[in-house]
C-alpha cells in the first residue's frame, strides 16, 4: 500500500517554508512521530546540515521529528528501515546524482512501495516520476541516469508556469520545453503549478490544492484537470 | 586562429530570426558564401530540414548559401573540411547529445581552432563554453557527458535573465542556479543577455551589443561588464 504527496513546491508567496500544506502533513504522516528527510538536493547550495535545521523548525509546528539522513552511517539500511521520508526540493540533477551515489534509489524505491510513506517538494517530487527529464533545474551536476523512482506512471513537472502573456524574453516557455520532451519520450507529463500536489493512496492518484493542472501527453494537445481529479489512469 | 561569434539568442523581441545580427554576421563571415549548419537542437522540435530551411531564408538577405550538416553522408569529413560552421538554437540537451552520437564533438573542435568560422546561438553558443552546465534547457534526452568545446576558458549562460521584481513564482531565479553551479564547479560564466554576443578572434574576447554582461565567478559577488569589454582575461 502506497501513500504519497508530491507536491509542486514547498513554499507558497508570502508564507513560511511547508506553512501551506502542514495541516495536510499533520493528517498524512497520522500516528509517525520520526520522518527522515532526505537533504541531498541543497537549494541555494546550502549545506545539508542547514537544510535538515529548515525542516526541523517547520515540522516541529505539527510535533514532528525530522533527521536528516547524512546523519546515518548506514543510510541505505536508515532509508530500509524508514517509517515515513521527506526529501526536499532544490536541484534535481543534484539530488539525483546524490541518490545514485548513495546506492539510495532501490531502498528508496522499495521501502515506498512497501507502504514507508514519502513526501516530497519539487525535486523531492520530481524523482517520483518515470524520469527527471521534466526538471526545471539547471543541469549543475552530471548525474549517471535520468531514472528516477516511477511511483507513478508519467512525469512530473513541478512548479508549472503559464507563459507570461507580454514576456519579451525569447527563452522557451514551460509549454514548449515540454512539447519538445514529447518528441523524445511518450509518457505523460503532470504539471503542477504552485500550491497543488498529488496525493496517491495505493493505486488512486488525486490532485490535490486550489488550482487546476496541465497535463501534457503523446501527440495530444495539452488540458487542464481540475483539483480533485483522479489521474490513476494516466499512464 | 579562431574567429567566432557566440550570441545570447537568434531573435530579438518584434524582429525575424538573425535580423538583428545579420549586419554585423555579414562582416563576419567576408568572403565565406557557404556556410554548414548545425540543426540538431531542433528548436519546438521541428525537423533538421525545416530548421535547416528557416536558416537559408534568413542568410539569403546577406546573400550566403546554408547547407544542413544532415544533408552530407559524412558530417565529420564536412566539418572538417567546412570554412564556417553555424550552431543554431534549441535544446542543448539534444545537440550535445547528438554531437556526441555522430562523433563530431572533437572534429568540430579542432575544426574552429584551426581557424573554420564558428557562430553559435543559445544552444550553438553554450557548447561553446567548458561544460553545458549553465544550460536553461530542459534535459529532454541524456547526453553522454556534459562536456563541451571549450573554446572560451568558462561556460555561457544564454538568455541572461533578472530576476522578475515583482514575482510571485517560487522557482529558482537564474542567479540562484548560478550560485548553486558554484558549489560544485570553479569555472566562471558570463550571463548573456537577449542581443549580446561575445566576439573572439585569436586570443581577445569582445562583449558586443547594447546590453551589459553579469559575470559569475566562483567565490565573488557577480559584477556587470559593459559593452565592450574584453573579457580574455577570464578564465
Amino acid at each position: 500500500m502506497k501513500h504519497i504527496i508530491l507536491a509542486s513546491t514547498s513554499t507558497i508567496h508570502g508564507s513560511d517554508y511547508l506553512d501551506y500544506i502542514l495541516p495536510e502533513l499533520d493528517i498524512f504522516f497520522n500516528d509517525i512521530e520520526d520522518i527522515i528527510f532526505i537533504p541531498y538536493a541543497r537549494p541555494g547550495g546550502i549545506t545539508h546540515n542547514e537544510y535538515t535545521k529548515k525542516a526541523q523548525e517547520a515540522f516541529k509546528k505539527i510535533n514532528r521529528t525530522i533527521i536528516g539522513l547524512h546523519q546515518f552511517d548506514n543510510p541505505v539500511e536508515a532509508i530500509s528501515n524508514a517509517k515515513a521520508i521527506f526529501t526536499g526540493g532544490g536541484n534535481t540533477f543534484l539530488l539525483v546524482q546524490q541518490l545514485y551515489k548513495n546506492n539510495i534509489i532501490t531502498p528508496l524505491k522499495n521501502s515506498i512501495l512497501n507502504g514507508t510513506k514519502y513526501f516530497g517538494t519539487s525535486a523531492g517530487s520530481n524523482i517520483g516520476g518515470l524520469t527527471m527529464n521534466t526538471t526545471n533545474d539547471m543541469p549543475i551536476v552530471y548525474p549517471p541516469s535520468f531514472k528516477t523512482l516511477g511511483l507513478v506512471s508519467f512525469n512530473i513537472n513541478p512548479h508549472y508556469l503559464d507563459p507570461l502573456p507580454n514576456s519579451k524574453h525569447m527563452g522557451e516557455t514551460r509549454e514548449t520545453r515540454l512539447k519538445e520532451f514529447h518528441k523524445f519520450n511518450t509518457q505523460p507529463v503532470v504539471g503542477l503549478r504552485e500550491g497543488s500536489w498529488l496525493e496517491i493512496a495505493d493505486k488512486t492518484i488525486i490532485l490535490k490544492g486550489e488550482l487546476q493542472a496541465r497535463i501534457f501527453e503523446y501527440n495530444k494537445p495539452p488540458y487542464e484537470v481540475e483539483t480533485g481529479t483522479n489521474l490513476s489512469n494516466l499512464k
